[in-house]
This record gives C-alpha cells, sequence and structure tokens, in this order.
C-alpha cells in the first residue's frame, strides 16, 4: 500500500546542513498552519509555536542553546535561517506530548512543501533560565509555558540523507 | 499554499467512535511502517510499537485502561478493534518525545490510508503496573519500557468531526 502523503512520511529526513537563503512568508506560514493541526490531548492546544527569523533572536537562541551543551561557539541550528520554538503549557498534564506532536506536524509539512528540518532539543533548559523567561516576555508572551524542542527549518544545503536502517524489532504484533 | 500532504495532516481528527469491523492486514501494515520512520533523538530510535488485534489481549488493555481511570466498565478505545501501544526505552533522555513523534506518524498515516485514530493517554500507568510488565514479558518484549499511548485504529462510525478552531495566539513570530 503507497501513496504520497505514506511517501512524505517516509522519506522525511532531519536535515544538518542549510543553506543561508531564507525561506519564503508563503512556506512559513504553510508549515505553521499544519503545526497547529496536530491533535492535543483533550483538544486543550497547550502548546505554542514562535517562529524565529529575527537575525539578533536568533543568534540569542543559538548562544543560549550552545551553552546549555557547553559548547558556546557552536550553531546546535546548522545554519538553518529560520528557527521555530515549540513551547507548551505545564498545567495540560499532556503538554510534552501535545508539544512534541506539534513539532512532528511541522516537520512533516517541511518536507511536504520542500523545507528541510531538524528538531534540536534543549528548550526546556534554554526557557527555565532567567535569560528564557525574559525572552518571552520580550516576545509578548505571557503565562508559564516549558520548552518542548526547536525546529531548524530551512532548505538543505545538500541532498537528504538516506534514511538509516529501522532497528529490529521495532514492532511487535499480539 | 496547499497540496496534497499538508490537506491531510490538517483534515486528520480524532475519532471517538468506531466500527467493530477488523481494518486489513495491508492497512495495518502501511501505518506501522509509517510510524517507525518518525524522527527520534540521535535516531536512537527508543520507542517500540505493539499492534494489538487479538480480541483476550485488547480486552486485557481495555480493563487495565480503564481501571486507570476508575471507570471499570467503559471502553477507553471507543470501541476500535486495532489498538497500537508506544511504549520507550527510558535509558534514551528524549524517550517521551520520540514516542509521541511516533504516535504522530501513525495517526497521520492511518488517515492517508482511510483509516482513523485516537491516541489514548494511560500507557505509563498500565506498563509501570505489575500486570503491564507480566504483559509485555507474555509479549517476548525484553527488557525496560515506558508506556507512551496508545492509538485506537479503526473505521470511523461515522463522518470526520470538524475541527474545533485554533486558538488565538498559537503563533508568534520573532
Amino acid at each position: 500500500m503507497e501513496n504520497i502523503v505514506l511517501q512524505s512520511l517516509k522519506s522525511r529526513r532531519s536535515v544538518r546542513a542549510y543553506k543561508p537563503d531564507q525561506i519564503t512568508q508563503t512556506e512559513l506560514a504553510a508549515v505553521l498552519e499544519a503545526g497547529t493541526y496536530a491533535a492535543t490531548g483533550r483538544n486543550k492546544q497547550s502548546p505554542i509555536i514562535v517562529a524565529v527569523q529575527d537575525p539578533a533572536a536568533r543568534e540569542q537562541l543559538r548562544r543560549m542553546n550552545a551553552a546549555v551543551m557547553g559548547n558556546p561557539d557552536m550553531d546546535p541550528f546548522y545554519g538553518a535561517p529560520t528557527v521555530l520554538v515549540v513551547l507548551a503549557d505545564p498545567a495540560v498534564s499532556t503538554h510534552v506530548e501535545d508539544g512534541a506532536l506539534v513539532l512532528g506536524n511541522l516537520m512533516n509539512a517541511a518536507h511536504a512543501v520542500g523545507l528541510a528540518s531538524c528538531w534540536i532539543h534543549r528548550a526546556r533548559e534554554e526557557f527555565e533560565s532567567k535569560e528564557g523567561k525574559a525572552l518571552l516576555a520580550k516576545w509578548g508572551i505571557e503565562g508559564e509555558y516549558v520548552g518542548i524542542g526547536h525546529l531548524a527549518l530551512g532548505y538543505a544545503a545538500a541532498d537528504l540523507p538516506a534514511a538509516a536502517p529501522r532497528k529490529a524489532h521495532y514492532i511487535y504484533r499480539v
């Protein structure tokens, strides 16, 4: 059984090298919209998505993320010109799973419009810091939010890598 | 910007009423395969997927899940004849996010082949119990696993519901 959607879900790859060119606003809007249609626990829509394209804000995120890694000079976003940040409301018990589903839809939508992406972790550490909380306030985001993940987003600098083999015993049938 | 994949991602719905008819093995295989292609942290592929179609096993899951809810007679899987269980290896720090991404791909793939699905929580509580651990052993699953979620899977008993409105302030741009 095969169709265009299944092929797209299976051919998405995590990409670790991006062109510097910024994506179009049309591409970004399509990706963001699909992200908001991810399932969430009891449809509480606990996540939010911050699309960061301002170079200074992206550099601040890079610095904060690299500091959590203990490698201050590196770019954890692999040169991607857009970084999406997904955070979620910790008052909702399913907020981590909800935020992950949003990131999943963002990744699948990115691939569907010809963009490359990669989930970058350490958002939790970034946004529990004083600097991270100040950044949310500066962005006009009120209330408590936990960082779930970033998505590096841009045009792949090279062909997509082949998929690593799926592990043995991924699937059981009862 | 619109295409078949984006449309599919946006038109998936969580379905809470299923026909009793079992899905085909071809449909199940397509959904499971797409699930294994979800991104996982450092490609560690920390999750596993258990496809439960045996009526006795499904009934045992129903009973365990309903007990966690405190409502022993209800069917938390809404009559779906197939229940997928995603668990993940807690030794991998990203195991909850990884498992959620697998569930997301399973949901999107289900919709892509005309099946309905709904994430059902309480897998964590089920599989941290003695009965849950015994069930994993009976299923031939070795090692430690944490329950991430179930997916009720089947044919929708009615037309898909309309999407609830997306919340205000889902997206921020910087």
